[in-house]
C-alpha cells in the first residue's frame, strides 16, 4: 500500500481554553508532541488541583510517538510533563532553563532518572526521524524560549510557542526574526501562532519598558518596598535586582517558587545578581526600612503565598506595616479579581501604599499583540495560519485581525481548530477532519493521582446537597425489620436534630418497609432503591433538600 | 436615668464587600434600617443561591426598630427584604418603582398581604419617631432612586444610596443637588456615601452618552440585532426602544426578569415604549432580519439566561445565526470573566458580530466617579464622611480621594467602618466602638431556607474528598462481628471496585474489630471513632484520599 504523504495537526489542549497547551504533529507514521502543559480548572473545590490533557487519546498513536519538544518553561507548557512521560517515555528536547524547570517537576514525581532530556540551544537542529526541528530564539516574559521550525518532507511548520517581538529584552537577544525570515523565504506551509493577546491593539511593550516606573517607585518610597510578581518573570527579577542595587537596597526573596526560580536562573547565568545584594530574611530585619526590597510570590491573591501571609500576620517573622510600599507587578489573571481585591483590602488596612498594574507601567505582557502578530505573519509568510493558545474568542479575533490587516489571508487560509480536531495537510491543501471527544484529566497533586469524571460528578452532588447514610437491618428469614433504621446526616440543611425530622424520617422508612411485600425486600437492589426513593421524597417534602442518599441493607 | 443623646451607625452589610447593603441607624431607643440587600456569595457550589445580612444581629434592638427605608430597587438593596420582614415586620418606605420590584420579591415568599409598604415621592418627608426623612431624587442606572436626608435631633445624616451625578438622564430629572445643597447650608453631621466607583477618575458619563454608539450600531447592522443588558437598566431600555423605533425595527423582549421589568416600568409610566414597537417572539420570526431587535437577559454569561440559550441552541424557537449583531451592553461583574468569555466563544462560533463594552461606549456606570464624589461632598459639606457600599479597597480609595482633593477633610473626619462596627456620634464627636462578629446568612432559594455555617463546612469536606459509609454489625452479647463490614463510596477517587482496595479495606476493618477488647466495642462512640480512624489511615495510605467517613454500628 502506498501511503499518501500528509501532515496531521492534533491539538490535545490549549485551543479554545487558557492553559494545558499540547499538540501532536504527525507525518506518515511518526509523531512528535509539542509541549505538555497543565491547566487551572474551576473544579478546585472538588479536590482537583490541576488539569492535564487526556493523554489516553495518544494510545492510538503509541507506536508513532518519537519525541516531546518543550517550547518554554511556563507551567501551562510543561506542567503535565510527568504525567505524559509516565504513559509514554519519550525523549524530551528543551532549552537549559526549560529543562531545569522540567527537572523540578520530574523530581516531585521521582522520575528524574527515567527521562532522557536533551538540552538544546537556539539554532540547534534536532533530526527526529523525518522531522528536522530548528529551535528559534523567541522573546517572552520567561527566558530561553523557543519558536520551532519543524521541517517535514511535505513542508515547514512554524510553531511560535508563546512569544512577543521584544526588540530590547532585559536578558538575552531580541526575537530571532532573521531565522524566521529565512524560513519565510524558503516557504512555510503553516504558522501555528500564539493568540493570547490577539485582542490587544498595537505592539506589546518591551520587558525593559517597566524600568522608569520602578525607578520612580524606588525614588519615592521612604519605607520598605515589597514587590510581587510571577516567579517566572525572570526579566522582571533582573530589573528589580539592578534597581535595588542602584538605590542601595538589599533584596530578600520570599516564597518557594520565587526562591527556586532565582536559584535556577542564577545558576544558569541568566540572572545576574549584583554582588552582596541578596540577603536572607534574618539579615533583612536588621536593615533600615529604606535599605530593603522584598521580592515575593502571591500577586494573584493566593492565600498560601508569601504576600497574603505578610498581609495577614501569618508569615513567620515578617509582616506588612504602615509605610511599606507594595508593588503588584503582574496582571490579574481572569478569575482572580476577588482574591486580589481581598488581598489589597488587607494591605490597605495595614497602612501600606499600594501600586497596582492598572495605574502605572509596572507590568508588561509576554505575548504578541496585534502588531506583533502582523510582524510574525509577514515574516513567516505561511501558506496557512492556524491560531493556537487561547480561548475561542482570542483565536477568532486572531483570525479576524489577520484577514483584515495582513495581505493575502482570507477565510480559506486562516484555519480555526479546536482541541480534538485533526487538521490535515497534503499536497492538495488543508482539511479539518471530524472532531474527537477529548476530555481533560483532573489531578489531585497530593496523591499525584487522576480523579475520574464520575468522581467529580458525585462530589458535585455531595457539595450541593450533602449526604445521608441510611442503614436498614432486616431478618434474613422473615424479611422483617430487625431494629430501627439508622440515619446519619452530613451537610444536610434544615436538619435540626432536636426538631423531629430525623425521627419522622425513621418512622417513614419503618412504615415503608412494613408495607413492602417479602419479594420486594428479597431483591436487595430493588429494596435499596425503594428505600432511597422513600427517603428522598420525605426529605424533599419536609425540608426541601436533595441530599445524596446512600442505603445499606444489613441482613441478620 | 438621663440618656445621653447619640446616633449610632450600625452597618450589617455592604461595607467591605460588594452587595448585601444594609445599615441600622439608631437615635436613642429608636432605630431605622436603610436597605436590605442580598449578596452573591462564592458558595454556590454548596447549594447556596444568595447571601443576606445576619438579621439575628438585630434581635438586641427588636423593640427599637421602627421602619425600613429602601433607597432603590437593585437586588443588592432589596433582595433580602422578605427575610428581614419575616423576622421584623417593619413598615417599609420606597418609591413606586422600588415598591413594585419589592412586591415581586414579597410575592415569591407569599408575603404581599403582610407588609405595609409606603410609596413615597421625591421631597416627601416621612416623620418616623424622632427621625424626619426627606427622600432626595438621585440619578443612577435604575429609576426612582433616592438619597436620604435623615434629620435627627442631634443633626442630619445624608445617606447617598447608589448614585451618580447625571445631568442628562434619559428618564426623570438630574440628581437633585438643590435639595442636597439646602441640607449642606443647614449643616450636615455625616455623609454616608457610595464608594463603588471611588477608584475611577473623572465624572461618570451620563446615561444618555451611549446613544451615539447605539445609533452607529443600528446604522451598520444589516442583520438582526441582539442586545443584552441588565434588566434593571431602565434608561438603557428606553434608549434602545427609541432607537429601534427610529430605525424601523421592532423590539422583542426575552428573559423573565427583562420581561417583568419592562412590564413594571411601562405600567408606572417610566418606560415610554413607542406605539407598535413591542412584538412577541412568534411575530418577531416573521420579520426580516433588519426589522427586529431582541432585548435579552444574560450579559454576564449566565447559563440559564436567554443569551446563553440563544448562543447554544437551547432557546425554544430562536438561535443566534451568522450575520446577527450581538451587543453586550453591560460591565463585566468581577468573577464572571470566564463565563462571559465562554459565551462570546459560542457567539463567534455561530458567526455573530459581537460588540463589547470595552471597545465602544455602549455601557456607562450607575455609580459616582471621583469628580462626582467631589461634587457630592462639596455640596453636602458634612462634618464627617463615611464611605459605604464597596470592598475595603474602594472605601479606602474613597477616603484617600477626599483627603487629597476636597478641602477640610483629613484622617479625623473621614471615617472607615466595617460590617459589625458601631459608629457613634454625639455632641462631642464621633467614635468607633468595638466591632461585633457578624456572619452572613446563606439562603437556598428553592426551599427559601437558611443554610447553616456548619452545613456549608460539611459540604466543603464532602466536595473535597467524597464520602464513605461504613456499616459494622456486631453481636449484642458477644461483641463479635456478625457479618462482613459494608462499605459504600461516593465521590472517592482511586477506588476501582475491581482492584481490591475495597476488599482490603473490609479486611482491615475486620482485623481491627477482632483486635479490640470487648470494652472498646461496648462504648459505641469510642468504637465508631476507632473504626473511622482505622479506615481513614488505610485509605490515606492506599489511595491517598481523605473522604468524610460515616460509621454506623448495628447491634444484633
Amino acid at each position: 500500500m502506498v501511503k499518501v504523504k500528509k501532515i496531521e495537526i492534533i491539538p490535545l489542549g490549549g485551543i479554545g481554553e487558557f492553559g494545558m497547551n499540547c499538540m501532536g504533529i504527525r507525518y506518515g507514521d511518526e509523531m512528535i508532541i509539542v509541549d505538555a502543559g497543565m491547566g487551572f480548572p474551576e473544579e478546585t473545590p472538588y479536590g482537583v488541583d490541576i488539569s492535564i490533557p487526556n493523554f489516553d487519546f495518544l494510545e492510538d498513536y503509541r507506536d508513532d510517538l518519537t519525541a516531546l519538544i518543550l517550547t518554554h518553561g511556563h507551567e501551562d507548557h510543561i506542567g503535565a510533563l510527568p504525567y505524559i512521560l509516565k504513559k509514554f517515555n519519550l525523549p524530551v528536547y528543551a532549552s537549559r532553563f526549560t529543562a531545569a524547570l522540567a527537572d523540578k517537576r520530574l523530581d516531585e514525581h521521582k522520575m528524574l532518572d527515567e527521562v532522557l532530556l536533551h538540552r538544546v540551544k537556539p539554532n540547534d537542529v534536532a533530526k527526529i526521524g523525518s522531522f528536522e526541528i530548528e529551535f528559534i530564539h523567541a522573546s517572552h516574559s520567561l527566558v530561553e524560549c523557543f519558536s520551532l521550525a519543524i521541517k517535514t518532507p511535505l513542508g515547514t511548520l512554524i510553531h511560535t510557542g508563546d512569544y512577543k517581538i521584544d526588540d530590547t529584552p532585559v536578558i538575552g537577544k531580541p526575537y530571532d526574526l532573521k531565522t524566521l525570515a529565512k524560513y519565510g523565504d524558503e516557504g512555510v506551509l503553516a504558522l501555528l501562532a500564539d493568540s493570547t493577546n490577539a485582542t490587544v491593539p498595537g505592539r506589546t511593550p518591551s520587558e525593559r519598558d517597566v524600568i522608569p516606573a520602578f525607578e520612580e517607585i524606588f525614588e519615592q518610597a521612604e519605607g520598605r518596598i515589597i514587590i510581587s510578581t510571577f516567579s517566572s518573570s525572570i526579566h522582571r527579577l533582573q530589573i528589580i535586582f539592578e534597581i535595588a542595587h542602584a538605590f542601595d537596597r538589599k533584596v530578600c526573596v520570599l516564597g518557594r517558587s520565587m526562591l527556586k526560580n532565582v536559584e535556577i536562573a542564577e545558576e544558569l547565568g541568566l540572572l545576574d545578581i549584583p554582588h552582596n545584594t541578596l540577603v536572607e530574611l534574618g539579615e533583612s530585619r536588621s536593615l533600615y526600612a529604606d535599605e530593603i526590597v522584598y521580592l515575593v510570590t502571591g500577586s494573584q491573591g493566593e492565600t498560601r503565598a508569601a504576600l497574603w501571609n505578610l498581609a495577614t500576620s501569618t508569615y513567620k517573622g515578617l509582616e506588612i506595616e504602615k509605610g511599606d510600599t507594595v508593588v503588584l507587578s503582574a496582571r490579574i489573571i481572569p478569575g482572580n479579581d476577588k482574591a486580589i481585591s481581598r488581598l489589597i483590602g488587607h494591605l490597605y488596612k495595614r497602612g501600606a501604599n499600594i501600586i497596582e498594574e492598572k495605574r502605572r507601567l509596572i507590568h508588561v505582557s509576554g505575548h504578541a499583540s496585534q502588531e506583533d502578530i502582523k510582524i510574525m505573519t509577514e515574516t513567516a509568510r505561511p501558506k496557512y495560519v492556524v491560531p493556537i493558545h487561547g480561548e475561542y474568542r482570542m483565536l477568532f479575533r486572531h483570525k479576524e485581525f489577520i484577514k483584515n490587516h495582513v495581505e493575502g489571508y482570507t477565510d480559506e487560509n486562516v484555519i480555526l481548530i479546536e482541541n480534538g480536531d485533526v487538521l490535515e495537510f497534503d499536497e492538495t491543501g488543508a482539511r479539518l477532519l471530524d472532531k474527537k471527544e477529548l476530555n481533560r484529566t483532573f489531578i489531585d497533586e497530593e496523591s499525584l493521582g487522576e480523579i475520574e469524571y464520575d468522581v467529580i460528578r458525585e462530589r458535585k452532588k455531595l457539595a450541593y446537597g450533602g449526604a445521608v447514610s441510611l442503614v436498614v437491618t432486616v431478618n434474613k428469614k422473615t424479611k422483617e425489620l430487625a431494629g430501627e433504621p439508622k440515619l446519619s446526616f452530613q451537610g444536610v440543611a434544615g436538619i435540626d436534630l432536636t426538631n423531629g425530622v430525623v425521627s419522622d424520617a425513621r418512622k417513614t422508612i419503618t412504615e415503608a418497609v412494613e408495607a413492602m411485600t417479602k419479594a420486594q425486600i428479597t431483591d436487595t437492589n430493588l429494596f435499596q432503591e425503594n428505600l432511597r426513593v422513600h427517603l428522598k421524597r420525605f426529605l424533599q417534602k419536609e425540608i426541601g433538600t436533595k441530599p445524596v442518599i446512600v442505603t445499606t441493607i444489613v441482613e441478620v
